[in-house]
């Protein structure tokens, strides 16, 4: 069991590719490819065929060096890694335009993530059904994600209440929280927090626009 | 001009970590505090000085060793780096739930990208306000983005239309794309894409609470 807690140690960097392996990993699968190189899968996600087997070395390397790897090992493998070998149930809090939005996005389930309640503390949203599951009060928080053993959270709350609801989920058993209030939130460590900021997003964007930009006036002046 | 172009050439993660620090600096200048160490501001973000001052030095440093940073004057060059000293002017394309959650996340506007359009094909979209502003017939795209000298489209319409759309943009002379839509876009090197990938967010948290999970079996083993 030491070995498991010990691939839990590994930097975000990778833990964030790991998502982007198995992506395409699976698409490889679904075409019918037995056998990947690292080079070959390193390159169609654009890294270097080094940072992907350096990555994979944090859970063992999962081949013999200069053999490639066997697709749907590695598809099983890296779910087990990512945890979601299993079905992990989800909740959704906060039905408002991007509640809606994060609910009919049908991969969420395909991904393992199947939604099991969405919460609303308007009444004129209860009630409401999107693909086929009624928005529920924020009352019956509790004992859904005690029968439905949600584990994970997507907060789609005004920043005002997410530290409230936040707090009710911990209490509630929830293991993780993917943040989309745009602010901090406090939670015990053994609740794992993801803040989805916008900001970070447009402005690296913003960077790399403005490094085009530059580049394009750069060429002109020469 | 040489260092300009210098100064594009960083990783990645640096970038995405410059917004975080302008966040947390701004809020400092909003209670008025003159000036910051790299140790305090570095703690905040719970990340390590070295790694702060590692990321710095790649656009100058910003301050002499053993001195702290000056609060106001570190906003102003992040604020340049990024790009958004000037307002990035910035279109929505697609208006469904998600391109109404985004259209009215008012601190978008803040941060230096006052949306100049709202797009959609659908005719009963078309016309709908958003914060004062209509949704706007696809067919006017180009001519918008021309006029209003927008640089960033974000994109929130379906898999099935994102790189027709895409290319449209292109066209028209946008340069950056923050593309929400769950596919991989090609786009020109002179068009910066940042895809926002919610499988990556919620599968690295998944990861995460596998972990949080394990280690509660383990402590329960022992």
């Amino acid at each position: 069991m030491r070995k498991n807690r010990r691939t839990c140690d590994v930097p975000d960097a990778t833990v964030l590719r790991l998502p982007l392996y198995l992506e395409k990993l699976k698409l490889l699968q679904a075409i019918g490819v037995e056998d990947v190189s690292s080079r070959q899968l390193a390159e169609s996600l654009d890294i270097k065929a080094s940072q992907l087997r350096h990555d994979f070395h944090y859970f063992g390397g999962f081949s013999r060096p200069g053999r490639p790897y066997h697709v749907q090992k590695l598809v099983g493998a890296l779910e087990q890694i990512i945890g979601i070998a299993e079905p992990v149930p989800t909740a959704i809090i906060g039905a408002g335009h991007l509640g809606q939005a994060i609910a009919n996005y049908q991969n969420l389930e395909i991904q393992g993530f199947p939604i099991k309640g969405i919460f609303d503390a308007n009444p004129k949203l209860v009630g409401v059904e999107i693909r086929g599951q009624p928005v529920r009060d924020m009352d019956e928080l509790e004992e859904v994600v005690l029968k439905e053993k949600v584990k994970i959270a997507i907060l789609t709350v005004p920043a005002a209440q997410a530290q409230l609801v936040a707090d009710r989920l911990v209490k509630a058993g929830i293991v993780g929280i993917f943040n989309f209030a745009p602010m901090d939130l406090k939670a015990p460590p053994t609740v794992a927090v993801r803040n989805e900021r916008m900001a970070v997003g447009i402005m690296s964007l913003s960077f790399k626009v403005k490094c085009i930009l530059q580049n394009m006036d750069l060429e002109e002046d020469i």
